[in-house]
């Protein structure tokens, strides 16, 4: 996941919850009616939950898709082979697959290093080499590179108060750091939302002072020289991210004096590709027409094999297909299995789903995604109605046995659910342990080897379960306020 | 450190170990008379220990070390700069510094790629990254580099199972893993024994059935996708260490087909460099012929900066001296810092010292070398005669208050001091906690902030508290049998 907009997203729903109805109005079932799923679905669902945990199916997916097609940038041949492979896959499961056109951004990395030329104390003949990557949009330099002078700051305000004097002509070191501590106490998506901006937003603030160049501490929590790619906002200039330890170096330095770095950075931006959202559609037998989505996405980035983000993801949404299949269960509405496309790179594949679907969104009965790791599930997140609440956790009482049944309706599900969420369809993420997904994220080292199967399969009992239960229970979740 | 020689040295031990003497023949003082400290001594030594646990000085050397200079592989200009740096910070406490030759093996790393070619279930127009680097004394691949099909052994025997018929012209994999079940328990150094013969002895193995090239499991703990460099001896075929994440990559893929590997190398090997062991004496008032030796090794290997192996070590032994001359004191032996140089590729510096020093061997009254890290020190290991270990304890005592008091007989100290011991001279080892230690040895990772400045300061507080003592005591540690 990017999660570029969830600081906005974040902001702009605290403002509009203070002015929305009191909770108290909306429509709620009184405590002693709260409603109850037949056992007949509880049993279901307990069987679904049971073949989920004891199948390696979704660990088979998630081994391919990583190892033998690898990372699967948008635009890239590998993200091509990752839709014929998971469409060849649902299709022989019998699911009724299309392919959703998508026009994604298409960018290939180049050659990417750093040196610091000058800085205090340099012995004769030596530069300090720094690790870097590019971030998504990033400018090419020339293919020699570019040397110029570095300005550390921790924020935005200290970038304005150097002013374009001290800026323009210069590299722009955005040093924010992402706070461990918040991550190891299980908000690391919260640590991340706090310094991601300077990811997405700084090459853009840097630029507009004049800067060449922007760098940017790479938002993660690992101290492994890792640097963390990952989606910025265009801004014509060449951006990267540093590694954790290679931005306390410059900052060291640059308290000490004049700190020049060389760079080279030479990212291929590329005429936009053609590529697709995987849909495949389990038909409903009552209503087919009514559509419940489980779904993770099929793109990554480039660094790793693109495993944890979001290998795993498509891999337990396709294992809810399978599960469904091989028991024999054949739900009331349509249970429709989604690899999405993009969703790092911009969210394309989203975006055409919700411009191509726009009409259908009222037989949307619920949406899930899956794209914060493989780690154990807690539960859900998510944007519902709170008086599908009741309902919600008898659903999830059936995970109690995992421990995945926690229910929190938190203002966001996942990234590319979350437009369905605001148009008042019940949207849902996974909510995983996420202690170390963010050392991981974005890196090199997000490879098959990070999943442990047991809880891969904890994951696809989460997913199978909600997912077979909205598109079972007799009627549906009543829809939301939505976000507009 | 590299222990090459560790895991033979050990089992050497072991053998000559059962055929000495029982430990009840060695001279022992029975346990009333057990020697103590003087008062006087101790209340010298507490004063030490406050002392270095007050200071950064260490920290600022660590710092000057691994930010400003960088990595100091033998050969490389920043070891040059390191070694004028020590000796001038040794001549500005007022300490008698000699620079002492030592030829060195010089090879500048080069490009360092590789991918996957050819593999199950490829993509069309695809192939997998493999993240590797060069190990000592790798030969390079021809610049445009090298194709060959990939064959993944666990050990030697599989390795010769197969045969010449099945390895001739291949590349080939050693995937013994390091067992991070015994580096969490305490005990990385025997884990990176039972690993780290792949590396060093990997290539000769595999070139003898005509291999074009090794590559190794990289030898550590951490999950990062970071290749471990390290020693290997040469053997005329390239040699590079694939992180834990490749190494699992490849052989999964093998394990379904036919995988080739198209490898570029090419590190340089230069002719051998003039450098230089750093030797400074604070001479002592009585006994100035009678020399104790604090010491680190000032030398690393070139992708991190060399901060835990072993600008560490060097820092807590200038320490020594510092916090000497800040508190007046002289002691009646000779204090020797000595700064080694090219511990990480052969010892070049330990065996000039060995050669030059060979006939004072006599009057060496003991030696310590920090260089496994900057965690927090629990003690130290040595060679040294069982009868000194009642007055070690006794010197050890004063390290209490900061739980560094262990002290252990395990036959060996630290590899540039590990030569003393084996002619008898006391030689010990900061016994540091290396839990994690071997995550970071040998990678880009090890920088700066991997030390905790606290911690350091123990070590410093440990080197100072037992060198000095030995240094100042009134008789001499007995000497040890010595391995001969």
């Amino acid at each position: 996941m990017h999660k570029f907009m969830r600081f906005v997203r974040i902001f702009a729903l605290g403002v509009a919850g203070a002015m929305t109805l009191p909770i108290a109005l909306y429509p709620q079932a009184p405590a002693e009616e709260a409603p109850k799923l037949s056992s007949e679905l509880t049993a279901t669902l307990e069987k679904l939950r049971d073949a989920a945990l004891s199948s390696d199916y979704a660990w088979r997916q998630v081994a391919h898709l990583t190892e033998n097609i690898g990372p699967r940038r948008s635009g890239s041949p590998q993200a091509e082979a990752a839709v014929s492979f998971v469409a060849d896959e649902l299709r022989r499961l019998g699911l009724d697959v299309k392919l959703e056109k998508v026009v994604v951004p298409h960018q290939v990395r180049g050659e990417e290093r750093a040196e610091l030329t000058a800085y205090p104390g340099q012995a004769a003949g030596t530069t300090q080499k720094i690790v870097l990557t590019a971030l998504g949009n990033s400018a090419a330099t020339p293919a020699e590179g570019l040397t110029a002078d570095v300005v550390v700051v921790d924020n935005f305000d200290e970038l304005n108060a150097l002013g374009r004097e001290k800026v323009s002509g210069r590299i722009v070191l955005f040093n924010e750091k992402f706070d461990k501590r918040m991550a190891a106490a299980g908000r690391g998506g919260a640590a991340y939302e706090e310094a991601v901006i300077y990811r997405s937003r700084g090459s853009r603030a840097a630029k507009a002072l004049g800067a060449i160049a922007a760098l940017v501490r790479s938002v993660g929590g690992a101290d492994y020289r890792l640097p963390h790619t990952g989606f910025s906002a265009a801004a014509a200039i060449p951006a990267a991210a540093v590694t954790a330890e290679d931005a306390e170096l410059i900052a060291h330095l640059a308290q000490q004096g004049r700190v020049a770095m060389h760079l080279v950075l030479t990212p291929k931006t590329l005429p936009d590709a053609s590529s697709y959202n995987v849909i495949a559609d389990l038909k409903g037998r009552e209503h087919p027409e009514q559509v419940v989505i489980v779904s993770g996405h099929l793109d990554s980035w480039d660094l790793g094999t693109g495993a944890i983000d979001d290998a795993a993801g498509v891999a337990v949404a396709m294992e809810t297909a399978q599960l469904c299949k091989k028991l024999g269960l054949t739900p009331r509405r349509t249970l429709r299995v989604i690899a999405w496309m993009d969703e790092e790179n911009g969210g394309a594949g989203s975006k055409a789903y919700m411009a191509d679907y726009k009409d259908a969104m009222a037989n949307h009965a619920g949406a899930i995604e899956s794209d914060l790791g493989a780690g154990h599930p807690l539960g859900f997140v998510g944007i519902f109605n709170p008086s599908a609440e009741a309902l919600l956790r008898s659903v999830t009482r059936v995970l109690a046995p995992i421990s995945a049944d926690l229910v929190e309706n938190t203002g966001e599900a996942a990234a590319d659910v979350d437009p369905m969420g605001s148009t008042g369809v019940p949207a849902f993420g996974l909510m995983q342990d996420e202690r170390t997904y963010f050392n991981y994220h974005h890196t090199a080292a997000d490879t098959l080897d990070k999943i442990d199967p047991r809880e891969l399969a904890e994951n696809a009992a989460a997913m199978a379960v909600l997912g077979y239960a909205m598109a079972d229970m007799p009627q549906t979740l009543p829809r939301s306020a939505g976000s507009k």
